[in-house]
């Protein structure tokens, strides 16, 4: 390993100029710095930037934690960060917590002793009361996806129940009577609030709210099979359904091909998310988008804010869900 | 910030004799180490991690370098890397390149300042030259899915060109006569080699290579629906293709089904790299499989076992693709 001592003696100069060089140190002569560079471009050397992040008692590195990077929602919030670290100069650490609360603890834990002091944290697993704790003590810790209570403004979230009132919405205008709705067997607030929009649509239109029209499994391609087949099963007046998500909706829809009802002729399918994925399928998948790639952009903003105050907070704003039409509802 | 002083005089206790029981110094009584560790916890203290990769001059952050994570093949080597540092009390650190000789070496370049001496880098976009240098200058640096000439051992790719022979020997053995290739519009040895191995396998089946059955575009969805326009407008006959990577196949899939041709009834499609989009077109898609979880986590054991001595080095291993039946392809 190259050392800032190899770069002195090369240059012929002490290590205490060399590292005024190094940090930009105003009255170094051009010709001192000159030849300083010339050594660290010789040797390969690279500034250490453990030595620079202790000075500082900070980091250069925005921390943050998602559930599942293998998870498209997830890559495009990662994403997001690294654009907002990569526009400051910064980079990113990321911790995965795989929705189990000793695994995001752990994951929050490291990027704090890495000194990251601005972090965006997608956390489900750990409790309400963890969370307060750790907003307490670290300014520039931003959630994402959540609310805690007495910390509003740190916290960017989505209206989810809006999305699904929308979505549900979008299917009664269709003429669609018989609707059910397929769920999140993770017992998070999004799946609450997502089945609470679709409950409150049907009853705001006075609809009936039908025996064995709901189905809960993992909120993935496989969870979406499962409960199509339950719902199928159970019900042979169904026209649509409404989707915790993206995924659960192509697992859906796989199981009416293989039945040979046809979307959207005979049935309609409505997702969540609008992840890439929505586009890939055959047909295109009608679906709420969330704005996560947004959402994500204003709260690595808001991290870097609170840490860095001669940078200006993002300008404040709510998220909304929007319906985007493509071709898996259809009028009945 | 909370630092080891406040930790000291609540304990009132040494800087010093805290700072031994942090990293875990022997010869610390009992009492002491309790004393340490409940105001730890009483104030929220951190040890710093840079101060501790500052002291040994190396960091228990595995870097990694990939094009883009919100691509599926990326997010899978980032996990199956995190998996690996896991498992060794490890972080990563991500650096992302977007197919950019600039952004690649500023990725590669930041990792190393932060100390990451154990490294995976794919990178496309920078010569052999520049990661020669790399390699020789860093010896915990893999280099994953490329082969830098005289670092063989050091460079965990796959043989790209048997896995197109091996998709287009498939359509072959179905009957099929008349098969085009969809490609990628990087110039880069993955495409080389992949449409080498499509060429390869028609002649030595003595089939004929048709004028206008090659078509390259971006490697994406919207790549895919563009060439297989191109191919269809060219070509009467054809029935069958072979397609860079499955997002390309998905694409083509899409414009097949527009035109209503039915795949695999008249018409037969694979794909390559085996990603979980696969398995939600309809119908699903046969294609290669390209280990990349396998290899990537091979590639951080390689890594970490290159710049720690302790560690034993992973069984040496070849990498190969292999064929996924799934219903896209059928008898002519």
């Amino acid at each position: 390993m190259v050392t800032i001592r190899d770069v002195a003696k090369l240059a012929n100069i002490s290590v205490a100029t060399v590292s005024r060089v190094l940090n930009a140190h105003p009255s170094i002569s051009d010709k001192t710095r000159q030849a300083v560079l010339a050594a660290v471009e010789e040797l390969g050397y690279y500034p250490n930037a453990n030595a620079q992040a202790l000075a500082t008692q900070s980091s250069d590195t925005i921390g943050v934690v998602v559930t599942d990077v293998t998870d498209s929602f997830f890559a495009i919030l990662v994403k997001a960060v690294d654009q907002v670290a990569s526009a400051h100069q910064r980079n990113i650490l990321i911790g995965i917590g795989y929705h189990n609360p000793e695994k995001e603890k752990q994951a929050i834990d490291l990027l704090l002793k890495k000194r990251c002091n601005a972090l965006v944290v997608h956390s489900k697993a750990l409790s309400d009361e963890i969370l307060n704790e750790y907003l307490q003590r670290h300014p520039g810790m931003v959630i994402i996806n959540r609310t805690i209570p007495g910390f509003e403004q740190r916290c960017i979230a989505l209206d989810n129940e809006k999305g699904t009132y929308l979505a549900t919405n979008t299917l009664i205008n269709h003429g669609h009577k018989y609707i059910g709705y397929i769920g999140s067997n993770h017992q998070i607030n999004d799946e609450i609030e997502r089945k609470s929009g679709y409950l409150k649509a049907l009853s705001d239109h006075d609809l009936p709210i039908m025996p064995h029209a709901i189905a809960n499994s993992s909120p993935d391609y496989q969870g979406g099979e499962e409960t199509m087949i339950k719902l199928l099963s159970y019900n042979s007046n169904l026209t649509a359904v409404v989707c915790y998500n993206d995924s659960m909706a192509a697992g859906a829809l796989s199981i009416l091909n293989e039945n040979n009802i046809k979307v959207p002729q005979q049935f309609s399918l409505i997702g969540f998310d609008d992840m890439p994925l929505a586009n890939y399928l055959v047909p295109k998948l009608t679906t709420i988008r969330y704005p996560i790639d947004l959402m994500a952009t204003y709260a690595a903003e808001l991290a870097l804010s609170l840490v860095n105050k001669a940078l200006a907070s993002p300008e404040n704003v709510t998220f909304n869900p929007t319906l985007v039409k493509r071709f898996s509802v259809k009028a009945i």
